[in-house]
């Protein structure tokens, strides 16, 4: 069982009208836009990335999720973050999504970043200001 | 100039890591996406709106959107939603985006909605909760 | 009524599982993200645009749909292109969608380029090899 | 390494301006978009599920992807799929993305449908008409 105190930030999520599929529920692909959604809030809010011109990117290089039960537009979500691994250029992320004011989660995946020098796209350390952001969620 | 005062309606929309395009702004059709968003979120909670098997279905028979400021990634946006004509089966929304704390719109836009029987796809009168709750955002 | 001789170029789409949406047909907003794709594919390829690192980048700054039929995924369709209107640093585009096979359009739209520096978002003139692939679908 | 020969059925992907996120690549998140439409296509076109009114849906469990190398618009791709299990109720699908033209994967997944009937949303048997379709791609 998936639930809230597994993890350590939490990332409001308003569903919209099309992310619901012709079954009339949450389509499978769009959890992982909320995964990128509360990671990258993160990353910039509180870990400085700057995903405009900043010198580093992160390039996902592994996803996945189990789905547990459905949700629907126009439900009331929160992704939940934690760090699993941190490495010197990558990070794996552990993600939950929960319905507003419920304990167990709908679904749980994870994602693996690696970061990379914008320009030449080669793996570099993360830099300080966001390694200092991940270790807050580890 | 289109500001809040204009509209009657709110509803609050998270901005999501993929509508920023590759330019690094939300992308044009996005802002479709926030309109469809608020319309039926009102609709449902204050109309009593069915998405799922209800009688009723609203086809979009036309819709447009001018630009005036963009927004990106990670902005809290509000759209701001009234009601343009309202006739026997069909009703006009006009919609602005707006960022959160601002009093100037981004895109101000419209669509029709055409209410038809599900089964059998003919417009047919607007129903009483839903024309109520219409016609609260005249 | 909109036909396939009113167009100069045509693009394939072939529809994705989530462009339908609840009610089972391509979702209203997902029409814009064929035009964009025409639009955009038609001005890498004939007209040298690069959305990469380009000194010009096309921003939108209008654009509307009228909705005649439905189309639903899995279905087949090309997007016809001709340009309206050409200015010294905007374009208007005229677009509409067919199925596969058929000569009438189940939708037809338009917008808005502006074409602006990257750097200073200043509109700028047209480049001549944008401008002359343009002027082949007047 | 994987390559084209591992699969037994692919799927035409036209990509599109909006599959492409800041960073001028594919997004993660829109390969599985990729995977839901070669999988449903594959059903609808050979198997005869029915997306809108047939007796059982298919329902994504489990879901996970492994990019080696990005795409981006205006790339035109294919995905290969094959099934991996067939079990009574459920099956699941290994698919691969492949750049037009080339023998070695951009990115490699998998998931897990669970079919089940629309009404109670309970596992059944999986129809025979799939089932016969499923079978040609183990």
């Amino acid at each position: 069982m998936t639930v809230r105190a597994d993890y350590r930030y939490f990332q409001p999520i308003l569903t919209r009208w099309h992310d619901n599929d012709v079954y009339g529920h949450v389509n499978n692909v769009t959890y992982y836009s909320y995964f990128d959604t509360a990671v990258n809030t993160y990353l910039i809010e509180q870990g400085g990335l700057d995903i405009h011109g900043g010198a580093v990117v992160g390039f996902v290089v592994s996803s996945a999720c189990d789905y547990f039960a459905s949700v629907a537009f126009p439900d009331r979500l929160e992704v939940g973050l934690r760090v699993g691994k941190l490495g010197s250029s990558s990070v794996q992320y552990e993600l939950a999504v929960f319905r507003a004011g419920e304990e167990e989660a709908c679904a749980a995946g994870r994602f693996v970043h690696v970061f990379v020098d914008r320009a030449t796209n080669q793996p570099v350390a993360i830099p300080d200001g966001l390694r200092g952001a991940l270790e807050r969620l580890v």
